[in-house]
């Protein structure tokens, strides 16, 4: 979609080395779905035996190839898999057309590849509500099945970027009885994120060997405590979709195991917070910590209000240590907040106490940290013991820029 | 509050003639609480028997002077009444220190006025978290007390705007026997819009006689179609307040009276679309209605979604007919919806239908709507009979401006 606009100032200084998983080979081409001179088609060949689990939107408009993948996943393990994605059309709200868009796409990789078309997953992300010219990729497929490479998956995450200004990936490792389990993942995502379930595009691969529902618990779990903890714009995407793949070409059994499950959330954090770095116009990074609720629940939704305020994000633009914001943004979430006993604090600035300016409140101290990259926000309710951290970015002129006329 | 800009595209041409209201005078003085150069405090002065009723924000943040307010409607209306408020500062997350402001001021207007203290109304807008300096406004007391005009009304109007563009005013008037009755209404209100019971800051004046029960009925019920549909920013004010004074002056009951409630109203929604008219960075007024919804609350919801979206925002900013953001904020929302069954208008142009783009879609023609100040978006959902309007206003670089620096 639109322009890519120059590189985000919070971007990673470059793109991570990120470990071969065996098992798994990556593909691009440039299909010409919408853009031109870049690749927009990605494909990940997976062998026999690899185990998928996903996580996707609860948006109620959802896009057919999200429909798909939903229905697919969790079934029979036995034959490879593929995983084939395009940029520049999502592919949603595009009727019955889309749906044998996406039918003509699988069952044309399915053909290519040797394998059931039960066992290819598409993504396809864009502009809404435009037809998908699923020839344009059909006819690259050939290509890309001949090209599989089991380095390339930097070159994939270039090639799923809508508004993207950087690829995103990360790579973990985990020792598991003296052997390495090796495991890597990309993502895109900018705009339209607030995700309700997973977010945007992710795919992770690892080379352990996991039990389909061992390995779908510890995506949907992690994805309530990372991709749902993320917020650019609080619009929610049609596509929205984690796929994880473990190929078992390691040989070793990661199910049940702590270390792994810990890794995947690492690295399910880390590419989160890669999506809120390349946030549409974004040039301060903000971390919301809610602590003292009366429950979990209600911490998020007092974190998510703060997080999603168009005041509290502009005045971060502005680095503006703003706190009556924040207090109006607890005042209208809707969960339980007593005025008298909340305390905030931006950085390490303790700004308000007891429902009211804090004594030793120091508006240099305050403005100087907002000056900074990373902002933290921290407000404790002085309820009980609930908490919840998200993350965000602040809104500028580049996110109405880049919206304002995404489509033309 | 911060610099006044220039005035809103969206503004009417000029302030309305208000007609004399029997029973209330007006007066304004410039007290220095924040600004300087303008009047920043009016104090309106009602007869003996004036009723009174009012509609407030329900967010838990909410400051002093709304819970003072909150607790004296509805009181014994036998001796005369005062309103006073100031721009500059809300009072608000202001701790024992609010409190007693607003006692200092409550005490200081029942005396010079000669009125009981439980019927004195206080207002405060402008930053948050600010300690109010309420001797500067005791001070101007006497004066105001003095200056009681009763065709002071848009001078009133003028001194509780803060980022106001334009001073918002209306009026009515309703044949009752014979007799009229008089209606005239001021608002101000331009960002941190998104009401919750009430908005910003309304007080409405009326020459009839009516109980209070029956006044304090109509402007709740009111409320919930005019104020509670707005949305600026989809952030909600710690002060919104609605006040409504009968004086009674004209000796003509409207207690019951259908078309009384009804001009009520239609002033309640004037004086709504002007807060969205002086939205923030506003350049189009943007009405959204829903039909077809499985109940009136789902076709809320939905509406307020759509209202509420960045990236719908943004795109009407850019006068580009992106419905495949409707559909995304539809299906974000929350609220029941089956994509196969929306069907999407902009202005009379059908864009979208049977979940799928209309086959009569022009480009073109949706464009041509989007280039002008007024644009509608009507969704039909295809499910039942709920239905709902809601209006906002666009996203534009200037409401970024105003706000990331507000403070300063």
């Amino acid at each position: 979609m639109g322009k890519i606009t120059k590189v985000s100032p919070l971007a990673p200084a470059q793109f991570p080395e990120l470990p071969v998983i065996e098992g798994v080979t990556f593909a691009t081409a440039s299909a010409g779905v919408k853009y031109q001179g870049r690749t927009d088609v990605m494909l990940a060949r997976l062998v026999p035996g690899s185990v998928i689990a996903g996580v996707f939107t609860r948006s109620t408009t959802r896009a057919a190839p999200v429909l798909d993948c939903q229905a697919k996943i969790g079934g029979a393990s036995d034959g490879g898999a593929a995983i084939l994605v395009n940029s520049g059309n999502a592919n949603a709200f595009t009727g019955k057309g889309g749906v044998a868009s996406v039918e003509a796409i699988t069952a044309a990789v399915a053909q290519t590849c040797g394998i059931q078309q039960t066992r290819v997953f598409t993504s396809s992300t864009g502009v809404i509500g435009e037809p998908l010219p699923h020839d344009r990729i059909t006819d690259v497929l050939s290509t890309l099945a001949n090209a599989g490479d089991a380095g390339g998956i930097a070159a994939a995450a270039k090639a799923i970027m809508t508004t993207d200004t950087f690829p995103k990936g990360a790579s973990a490792s985990v020792n598991i009885g003296g052997k390495t389990v090796q495991i890597a993942g990309i993502a895109k995502g900018s705009g339209m994120i607030a995700p309700d379930m997973a977010t945007m595009l992710v795919y992770i691969f690892t080379d352990a060997v996991i039990a389909q529902d061992a390995l779908q618990g510890i995506v949907s779990k992690h994805a309530d405590s990372t991709f749902n903890c993320i917020t650019v714009d609080s619009d929610t995407s049609t596509s929205d979709s984690l796929i994880m793949a473990a190929t078992g070409a390691s040989g070793v059994d990661a199910t049940g195991n702590d270390a792994f499950a810990d890794a995947v959330h690492g690295l399910m954090l880390n590419l989160a917070h890669q999506v809120v770095r390349d946030g549409e116009g974004a040039t301060k990074f903000v971390e919301i910590a809610i602590t003292g609720a009366a429950s979990d629940a209600d911490a998020k939704v007092h974190a998510m209000a703060i997080a999603n305020s168009p005041l509290i994000k502009t005045a971060v633009a502005g680095e503006d240590p703003n706190w009556g914001r924040v207090v109006m943004a607890i005042g209208k979430s809707g969960a339980a907040a007593d005025r008298d006993l909340l305390s905030i604090r931006f950085g390490d600035v303790e700004v308000a106490k007891d429902g009211w300016r804090s004594p030793s409140y120091s508006e240099e101290a305050a403005a100087a940290h907002m000056k900074g990259e990373n902002i933290a926000i921290g407000v404790d309710l002085g309820l009980g013991n609930g908490a919840a951290t998200v993350w965000t970015c602040d809104l500028t002129h580049g996110y109405i820029e880049i919206n304002a006329d995404y489509r033309s």
